[in-house]
């Protein structure tokens, strides 16, 4: 099994999760990008996702309901940027909890031989948001998009 | 003439104006929102403002063309989060360095008699991003903006 790399940053309210895949940039971004791959990954199984925006491009938003598996409610965000295959800067508010809004930025690099390195970069205004937000589901996640990024032509 | 407030936080990347304003949140709400007003106290004088994209609401973007006054260059980002008279949650990039992503609140809080007090931080992901955008000209803008908010109806 892949190591996730999380670091937790001791000056700034930062976590970094730095994740390899063996699947190139292209690959690894359309899984982010297309919410019928994205929905396959991102979510904790027995989870039920439904889109009601998802308009992954610069200047573009989404809105997500989820429901089971512990989960139930909204989020939404706003995406700031995407490069095709190279970055996504994205905002995220769970709705129950309208203050913490975090600055997500997803940066990929391509290491060759088809292999991917993905930096996934979160910036919430306290530290206190930071600790309560640090969350193991998304290392999870990667282990679920390695198996999809395997099917994915 | 008012005084603003600006509080550089020790221990966080973060910069927060506070500013009192002889108008209630309605007028200063407006003057964020509404291009036509926004363009009248946000710029330098002397600066030629283009708006390509304004779209002030949740879930909407901006990009935004200056030049003039010692400034050249494009700005964007998305609206977070607008609610009307109370907060506006958004991003900004300057696109000659589009590494430098500053997450923007604007929050309007009622003082009664018709007075606002706006509160604005900025958050950025290091100290030195923080520090090189420390920015006097907002807090010449407000004074601007305290003339505009005497002729809106």
């Amino acid at each position: 099994m892949k190591e996730a790399e999380i670091i937790v940053d001791e000056n700034l309210p930062v976590t970094r999760i730095i994740r390899e895949f063996d699947a190139p940039p292209e690959k690894v971004f359309r899984a982010h990008v297309d919410p019928d791959l994205f929905v396959r990954w991102n979510w904790p199984e027995g989870c039920s996702v439904r889109f009601d925006q998802f308009d992954c491009r610069t200047g573009g938003a989404y809105r997500i309901a989820m429901s089971g598996a512990g989960i139930e409610g909204t989020v939404h965000g706003s995406f700031h940027d995407v490069i095709a295959d190279e970055l996504i800067v994205q905002t995220f508010t769970p709705d129950a909890g309208p203050d913490l809004v975090i600055l997500e930025k997803h940066r990929f690099e391509d290491l060759g031989d088809g292999r991917t390195r993905l930096t996934a970069t979160s910036l919430v205004e306290s530290f206190e948001h930071r600790d309560a937000f640090l969350d193991a589901g998304l290392v999870e996640g990667y282990e679920r998009l390695d198996q999809l990024l395997e099917e994915l032509a």
